[in-house]
């Protein structure tokens, strides 16, 4: 049977608890050459929904031998580009019926070739956004953190919280984010998630203050991360592309600094000579990309012990989780399966639905 | 709703009169720079199914916007490499539940996103390739072509047939195949199909004795056509990538190659050092990769007229369809969607199971 799952399925069973052990052994796999990822590419067309809006087909694999999965990973996507303060933003619409956004996980196993699962990538795509940046945590951070910031409050905000919560045990956690009623209302609800006080801080220097570790996760276009919040012995995590959300005067005082992949090159392919908003000839770092990538290390490296990492406790370390793989889809899926699988949870359908007698 | 469909449904609405025309008519939008083609990718690692087997995880994408449609076909399989008589062939293993292969075809909306239907890709796999062979000949070859030498007597064979008699009335149809059991149930099932004679011959040379148009449509890994079966006039057509069908011998006397696309190079990602049997450095072509290109027009810019075709009804053309392309997944599932629910066929799954409130 190939089962099928809903967001609300996989939320119930997927924990950051499992899940960064997880992904920890997938970048192993990765960084030993076992697993493998197909970067991401998108095909990038018009589309009759908005006259100024894109249609883009993304999509990304990943296999991992050891856990026995392949993933495919699609986005079916209705972009517009508004613009807010003269900055232009990428905003995907729900276009499909019902007000929907279009993410699929297909998860298929290297034993036989079978469609396990197929299920919805929203929530999977937050936690191993989340769950990623706690890898890095549990490497990079201190031994003794235990005071942390969120800047944002967004969907993306509350993983990372999640992330920390699972490699380090906070005592302390703020979240910064420029609008009061939404600060508050994460406060509130991962206050009552976690058991622990959640503060909301006026500043992003008032969250950042003391803090051992940092998570930027806003959707914000500029940097929310900013010299005077550094201190000796902080670790700060960021998730967007570019590295955009650490301001660059920040970064001489940052000792060490890794990426997730240096390959982060999406695999463009466009139509009718359109172009999305945020693609940029070069400055996408604020730097060349070449002399970006070679001041950097990346997780798996450090993951493995290939690279170095903290040093001391006074080190201030940096991630930036810059690429979505299609891998973790794959180390993501493996889990959700198993423990929907356990759970009886989802719609199971009949494998031969997806699958045939001839030869393709 | 998405609509489930299976390779029987297909067979039954999938024609080659209908599906020619609108192959066409992607390559146009293709060749102008409206449709978009993702290249093939593959990720290849070790499987447990057997130990000197492999298992791959191949991806492609396309985008027509003005059929409103994209498509991703996934295959999960699990190769093995037998040795026939010396040489190595690649071999899928149906090792899915039930000795099941596993290919799909996801088809997308550019309208709105939505996931318009999920299906197995095998019918479409052979109708497409046959198509597009179609459409080469219907370019290519002489206008009162109306002899066909069909050369091997499998799975594709018949789809080259379906397509040359959907291009050319013909009225002296021949199959050679090595076994002689094979060509004459081929030629008994394929007369009953189309309501003519198709005659079996003890020789390729005997088939291809007058024929003009020829389509070589084996599994055999070294030529099946040789200069002894070169006439003027003739078209012959090859669906393996490397042009290995056609005997070097046999090429200065083509007047005219063409190939689907210049760019046939997929994207392979390897995992434990795993390599395919049938990769190899330069050689594929029997020359090197770029001088191939270099004497090569393609199907695409001989539709549009970029290209000139055939001068004049001595001149032998040469159409080899050298990949896969995801794009073709597109036209094809556009036409098979669009028939599909005229017909009524399939399962309809709710379209909120594949879609999500979830900003992924």
């Amino acid at each position: 049977m190939t089962l099928i799952l809903s967001n609300e399925d996989i939320e119930r069973i997927l924990t950051m608890e499992d899940l960064v052990p997880v992904l920890e052994e997938a970048y192993v796999e990765l960084a030993e050459g076992r697993g493998g990822n197909r970067v991401r590419s998108d095909i990038v067309t018009p589309t009759t929904f908005r006259e100024d809006g894109l249609y883009a087909l993304k999509s990304m694999d990943g296999v991992i031998p050891k856990f026995g999965v392949g993933a495919v990973r699609i986005n079916s996507d209705i972009l517009t580009f508004p613009r807010t303060d003269g900055q232009m933003r990428r905003v995907k619409a729900p276009a499909a019926p019902g007000e929907r956004y279009v993410g699929l996980v297909l998860l298929f196993s290297t034993h036989n070739g079978e469609p396990l699962m197929i299920c919805p990538d929203g929530v999977m795509q937050r936690m191993r956004v989340g769950g990623t940046n706690a890898v890095a945590a549990r490497h990079m951070a201190r031994q003794d953190a235990h005071v942390a910031a969120i800047l944002g409050s967004g969907w993306q905000a509350g993983a990372q919280l999640l992330g920390l919560e699972a490699v380090r045990p906070l005592d302390d956690i703020r979240v910064y984010s420029p609008r009061k009623a939404s600060r508050e209302v994460f406060a509130q609800e991962m206050s009552a998630a976690l058991g622990k006080t959640v503060r909301p801080c006026a500043t992003a220097a008032e969250a950042c203050a003391g803090a051992d570790l940092v998570a930027c996760a806003t959707n914000a276009t500029g940097p929310v991360f900013f010299r005077e919040h550094v201190a000796a012995g902080m670790h700060v995590g960021g998730i967007r592309p570019g590295a955009s959300e650490i301001d660059r005067a920040a970064w001489p005082d940052i000792d060490l600094f890794a990426l997730l992949d240096h390959d982060d090159n999406a695999q463009i392919v466009h139509t009718h000579g359109v172009r999305l908003g945020e693609e940029q000839d070069g400055g996408m770092y604020g730097m060349p990309h070449d002399e970006f990538h070679a001041a950097m290390a990346t997780l798996p490296e450090i993951v493995t012990g290939r690279r170095e990492g903290r040093r001391s406790d006074g080190q201030v370390t940096c991630f930036l989780n810059n690429l979505g793989m299609g891998y973790q889809f794959a180390a993501t899926g493996y889990l959700v399966h198993r423990k929907a699988k356990a759970a009886g949870l989802g719609h199971e359908l009949p494998t031969d639905w997806f699958t045939e007698t001839v030869h393709p």
